[in-house]
């Protein structure tokens, strides 16, 4: 058999076309630092996927469901769920990035930089700032910087992850370059539109008065709700973001690499987890930054997701007294009773965790009267 | 570690805050009659919201499939499925009224006062109309009057429900109101749009000739579809309405109150009776009232659904020559061949069936030459 | 119990208002040749089936997500997905055509006409063509051309398709004519929009600079993706086309006909062919084309299916040299690994294919600096 481009296709000599991704993928050496990638498939979101956004994670924060609440706050229109931008952003980049993944290692500086709406499209680009091959000289970790776009270029995400990625060879390489990593997004530099108001994000909508001033730092707080997961659930998201791993579709390419089920997606886990946490977050309004977080354990279908939220830090917001900032943990926990779960530390392991995530969100202050 | 909220939150001293809702939901103690709630959450609904709706249960009626039809029958667009807007005003109940519900025990006077276009926003509230401490002195029966708006603030939904609530603690209440509830909504007072025309509703576009005229009253129909349910549809339906009962989502929550599986939830078994029933019921133009009605017997993922419909009444429409009314009884049973399911009495329970519903359709008569 | 309309309705004398479809469908001595059918349920397509069809397939096309691509190559709108508008067009003719068939056997003259949008309304009709008894007396094989038309009457799709369908009654019948059936639709007469352009669809949103001219016949493609399926996955589909074939949904119904398993519909099984081939077939614009195809062997939930693609033929199109066609093989296989799998000969059968489709697509072509 004649094969234009087969199994064999990603092993074979240099590309000189560069901007055709070989079908096997991308695979460890071909990350040189400075690299630039165009991901493909532009994507025009519309309010099928906030719909849909619901129907898979229960989300419920009134600013992405009510369309007069949004312009009451000075939104054009419904803003698309910042994680459900996230993940349709992460989504693009993965055919390119981590189709040869072994794990996602870890995001830092996060930044959600602009709402999106229905009618707006997204593109994003990957710049590598960082490879180093691993001693073991089957894979190393490649650091990346990405960032999203809407229609008329202006950056709505960006964010660096890092992975391990597979060689295509066991010949040694010499990219051995860790990039400088920032611990957080500084308070300072949290973006909020100006003409954002939270007047109108009254407790008749939210269902509760908690504001800024209820959550002292030290605190925490388990959200009550559960959600278990479904293989078709995970793999209905993981294709609606357009992320194509085959770890999330394809059990024989699973059994492959040493799991026995499928794995679920990890921007989906943080999802799952954020809609549980509404019961106690009522009156967040936006995702502002993502600090640093990891996925601990892996999910898989038939697992139960909790979880919990620790009050690392309550940040004002330059110029406004009508929101804050909350620093967050989102512990995320499965198959556990959270009341049993003892308070974990920063970087400590327990086998209930999935997701350990530093992130801010901007929340409504008290308003006076 | 230092609880801002958590599991033992809802179990406290009265807040002071009444619109925060405690994170472990009300229980029957706080149900005194006249109390209101206005639940969180307005909803804008979408194209996306009735397009997943067509997913998730298979409904085919074409006023709400084809927007040619709806505005040649006087709509200004399709209107949302009527029990996509039961279910989403519904959902928005449960936070609040049977978070921690042991059984949802009926419907009374349900009625469907006005259509809803994707665009609109639905708003809803509630207020206690009675409550009835159980002689177990673990449990009281709670009736609710609720309410769904939209944006202009006309009501489209108004529905009488009652559960059965959890008490928070073993000391008796004084609580023993119990409402007189209607048994019917009068034929007279079924809301009809006067500029809606069923002139356009030919066998062309529903599939069948079959009227008001067509349907006796004694007479039976044994729709021939089935529908098996899986974990993940009725979980995307519930999501989809926003309903956070536990019972549907959680295993482990589900195992701790004596279930072996996730509850469906009754609402989504309705619509998925109400889709298989499309055979059958072709001209059906609108549900018009909920006269009352109950869920039976539980339904799981695994079950296969039917439906069979029995005409109780043939009402005429004040004024109308080209629309009548249709009192049924849906019944959905599962796991049965309908051919050998005995016809069932009213009141009568039998082991296969999981809904018997009394209401009040719209249906299109014979047009004349 | 006096049934209106029940389960013995099928069998009764004949209907004297035509246009009432049986409830239990139309059984081989229904499908005189030349008889007529207008299927029910007209259907306006919205943003939110596009959004749920890449939720259920992943199918990750530019042109299918990208508003601004899709009006920089001259549509007006992003078109819906080729394979939506015939799974959706083919749900339609389900309910009078194939709800007693035993299997599906093929397609023939498969023309796609038009482009649809996002507020096009898909109505169809169907012809029968053909009708011949099976020896066996107790099925025959009905030939039916159908032809799905938007809002204004353009058709945008027409096919021929031939059934296997239960007889009601063992009485032979006279029934036996056999239509011919085109080979291929040929390479000139595959319908392209002449406004449309290909200049936008760049590597930069298509992730390839594969062209037309890189696609030798003899060729063929082992596409890197898998996909295993799941029960609410597929139904959740098939339920969006409107398809009722009880074969997808109902196990009981399944298992009186002999199978254990609900059977995946196959239309949706060429949409998750469609959606892995992506991967090397980047700037594919369009479905022109199936000249002929067959579900070789059935698909069922647990399955994961892969695809392959073998080059048969490049044809140029007439007036265009930024725009060709190519006819491909599209083999659907399952639980394989495709390194393994030999080539397949046209009408070879392979136990691990469930689809070998013969079909013309438009792609675009190296651009000249």
């Amino acid at each position: 058999m004649n094969h234009l481009i087969g199994p064999t296709f990603g092993g074979g000599p240099p590309r000189t076309r560069a901007q055709s991704r070989p079908l096997e993928g991308y695979f460890f050496e071909d990350f040189a630092p400075g690299r630039r990638f165009v991901h493909a498939t532009p994507r025009t979101l519309t309010a099928g996927d906030a719909s849909l956004y619901i129907a898979l994670t229960g989300a419920r924060q009134p600013l992405n469901c009510s369309e007069p609440l949004a312009r009451a706050m000075g939104h054009r229109a419904c803003p698309i769920d910042d994680l459900l931008v996230f993940n349709i952003a992460f989504g693009k980049t993965v055919a390119d990035i981590s189709y040869n993944a072994v794990a996602n290692l870890g995001y830092a500086d996060v930044r959600f930089l602009a709402p999106v709406y229905a009618g707006d499209t997204l593109a994003c680009e990957s710049e590598v700032i960082g490879a180093k091959e691993n001693t073991n000289g089957k894979t190393g970790v490649v650091y990346v910087r990405s960032e999203a776009t809407n229609q008329e270029g202006v950056a709505v995400l960006s964010w660096i992850r890092w992975v391990m990625v597979r060689k295509r060879s066991s010949a040694t390489t010499a990219m051995g370059s860790v990039p400088e990593l920032p611990s957080e997004v500084p308070a300072a530099s949290l973006r909020v539109p100006q003409w954002l108001s939270a007047r109108a994000l009254t407790a008749r909508v939210t269902g509760s008065s908690r504001t800024w001033e209820d959550y002292a730092p030290g605190s925490s707080i388990d959200h009550p709700g559960g959600m278990t997961v479904e293989e078709s659930d995970h793999m209905l998201a993981t294709r609606l973001y357009q992320n194509t791993a085959r770890i999330h579709f394809d059990v024989h390419a699973v059994k492959r690499i040493g799991f026995d089920k499928r794995l679920v997606y990890g921007g989906h886990v943080i999802s799952l987890c954020r809609a549980l946490a509404y019961d106690g977050l009522e009156n967040v309004v936006a995702i502002a930054a993502i600090h640093g977080g990891a996925h601990v354990h892996p999910t898989f279908a038939g697992d139960t997701l909790y979880c919990r939220h620790v009050v690392v830090a309550r940040d004002a917001l330059p110029g406004r007294n009508d929101l804050g900032a909350l620093r967050l943990r989102m512990i995320g926990a499965k198959d556990v009773d959270l009341a049993q779960l003892p308070a974990i530390a920063p970087g400590e392991k327990n086998p209930s965790v999935v997701l350990d995530l530093d992130y801010s969100v901007v929340i409504s202050r008290r308003q006076s009267a």
